[in-house]
């Protein structure tokens, strides 16, 4: 006999608007699929009279989104309100503790809060899911649970944000400066009017946090990831990165070594041979470097109505099947609360940009610099174009510690042959 | 309280091997990720005495594999012996028969038996799971069934055979013939002392008809895979193909139309900058174009000790976990049987090779035989190297039904002035 799944949604943007489209679409698969009827019985949203281009008179409505998690015709509680606190917040909490499950595509929300809810989701043996939260349509966060539950994972690498991904592709395809591109970005629709939580890397920490907790066994630790976003690469970088054999992304990345859990999100140069180097555009990928099935990699969107809702709704068929794996793989008890590793006290080799006077001296002064902070140069590149004004010197090195190359920094700013703020990204071998 | 789970191997190769070493390595984490102290108890195999780096006086011999299917003390059975019948698949009957789970990596017994095997494993309310069939330590029958669940597939397509992949883009990058990468292959162990099944596209055709029963929701019906390998792929091919913008790779293709179920394998040329274009070496990857996630596409490690148990340990860790999903995601009376479309019934796209003497007449007679066939060309390139025995002529068409271009192939064939026999390439627009 076929059961009944009765489910709520709360937020009727493009990803509410998107479940309800796909959920009567497919219904009668689902069914096939599950054993199981998923059924939408009650909405919310701010404004019950916009066109979403769905009949909403059939579904129960309540002007407080916060009342679904009270409604008594509900089993699954969908968030798809956003936001790191208030009503969607209030709605998963109380949700979970009148054991109801959870499904969400909320980042900021399971990165402030993820460890605190599971919690309660466990103590009300009730299941808190939100696969589309991390790399949207990309089943992430299933792969490394359960497929890949045989690893220990040394490293795992993201391309986390495709906002950033298309800027940094579109930049080099059409030789066009991070500025004019971001614009056109946001005239397409792929980046927001205030795109700072994208290009500034916010959006993508919010992933990797919950990547590094799952991964490495730990309380989602979002206030010590390091955050860097892509505004300050520019198109001389990018064209540096080509002579170099290198690719520039936007890369989070996290390892658990002995000194503690290491959490970044940064512009990086990377062997454009790598297969994270081969993704473009808007997609989004996670390389996880695993020590029995070695490199394993995922692309694919990470992010718009369909994609989201696809992850969504795996979600609510896992709960269906009955085969929802805990939010972090363990039980929260058994999380820990790794040490962080700052990003000072990395290894990392690095690219460095100078603009400098052409005078004798000059690179002298400035390898003088690095030697003394016992930094190694692997290469060195001065462009001779005499209509520039200024000379740009490109310098690379080996690996080195992240506080020597601030040293350096600090004292190189400090020449009076340096005409710019010297400009640095990181190289990464993986 | 920790449950346990009792295991029986039977075969102990690289992967039987794996799996223990694995097992013992990890055995907290996996009590840690499950709840459950994974013990094996019970082995077999054909050599008691051989070296394998394990010790196995800790568990009980079975000098008869089928012996661990009849054994009180075991719960669940791996299957990694071989083959597509004799042992591994009386073992597999047995166990299933007496109501024990059952894993195995034989993409031959499950392209063979699937079926017949999950309607046991449905009969007797046990688990059959066979991740690491296809495409090895990846997860891609997990994130078919489950993390893509509420997705239609409109093709999936992937690099099935390592071998292959390997020896395709070995020929590229060293400028070598086939039989000499295939010879170093062999030496390296990338390639079988016997290496037809990898190289004529049987173990790849195995594989996708897996992929094609979960993803469409059919019986396994390899029987009817179209099948072709790479043997005929020559260097100029390859250099042909970079000239027109495509790399060449082996790819199994599947799709389900109004006609009825498409599932091939064969070399293909694809546009360079398809994201499966991209992978090389050893890797498998495979993508799936899907209604609402969009491409989702995964690469990894398609074969190994390691990468093989890990795939196998996390069937294990669902079994243990009780989340393991139907072994065709639904339940087997629910398979269809759908009609196959053969390939002459197929569209594609064309590259064909000629070697014709160059004299006046010759492209005349070539492009009417085609035009008779109405095959639309969409360019032709002359190789004029004046030293070369005979011309190159090198045709690429639009789309155009397969049974069209066999029947232009043998006519072409039939022409005075064609020295060898016509080398055709399907062009994959995806």
């Amino acid at each position: 006999m076929t059961q009944e799944l009765h489910i709520g949604i709360a937020g009727l943007g493009t990803v509410g608007s998107g479940i309800i489209k796909i959920l009567n679409e497919k219904h009668d698969l689902f069914v096939n699929r599950t054993g199981t009827s998923l059924k939408v019985t009650t909405v919310s949203a701010r404004n019950k009279n916009r066109d979403r281009g769905i009949n909403l008179s059939t579904y129960e409505w309540c002007d407080n989104p916060v009342d679904i998690a009270r409604n008594n015709n509900v089993d699954i509680v969908i968030e798809a309100i956003g936001g790191d606190s208030g009503p969607a917040y209030d709605l998963c909490k109380l949700a979970l503790q009148n054991k109801k499950h959870v499904v969400t595509a909320n980042k900021a929300l399971i990165a402030h809060h993820g460890t605190e809810l599971a919690q309660l989701a466990e103590e009300h043996n009730v299941t808190l899911a939100f696969e589309a939260a991390v790399a949207g349509g990309i089943p992430i966060l299933k792969s490394l649970k359960e497929g890949l539950a045989a690893n220990e994972f040394h490293h795992i690498t993201g391309i986390l944000n495709g906002t950033c991904n298309y800027i940094l592709t579109e930049m080099e395809a059409t030789e066009t400066e991070f500025q004019d591109v971001l614009h056109e970005a946001q005239e397409k629709g792929y980046a927001e009017a205030d795109p700072s939580f994208d290009i500034d890397g916010i959006d993508a920490a919010h992933k990797l946090s919950i990547i590094a907790a799952i991964a490495y066994g730990s309380k989602v630790n979002f206030d010590n990831v390091y955050v860097e976003g892509i505004r300050n690469v520019s198109l001389q970088d990018i064209h540096n990165a080509r002579k170099l054999g290198y690719k520039i992304k936007l890369f989070g990345t996290c390892r658990l070594t002995d000194k503690g859990l290491e959490q970044r999100v940064h512009p990086c140069m990377v062997d454009q041979e790598y297969p994270l180097a081969k993704v473009d555009g808007v997609f989004n990928a996670v390389l996880a470097q695993c020590d029995n099935a070695g490199k394993s990699m995922v692309e694919g969107r990470g992010a718009g109505e369909r994609p989201t809702a696809s992850s969504i709704i795996a979600d609510i068929m896992d709960i269906a099947a009955n085969r929802a794996s805990l939010p972090f793989n363990r039980p929260v008890a058994t999380l820990k609360n790794h040490s962080s590793i700052a990003m000072e006290d990395t290894q990392n080799a690095y690219y460095l940009r100078l603009s400098v006077v052409d005078e004798p001296g000059v690179l002298a002064d400035i390898t003088k610099i690095l030697s003394q902070d016992g930094i190694s140069m692997k290469s060195l590149l001065q462009n001779n174009d005499k209509k520039a004004e200024y000379t740009q010197v490109v310098i690379t090195t080996h690996l080195t510690q992240e506080s020597a190359m601030n040293n350096a920094l600090a004292a190189i700013a400090q020449l009076d042959t340096i005409k710019k703020q010297p400009h640095m990204i990181r190289i990464i071998e993986l």
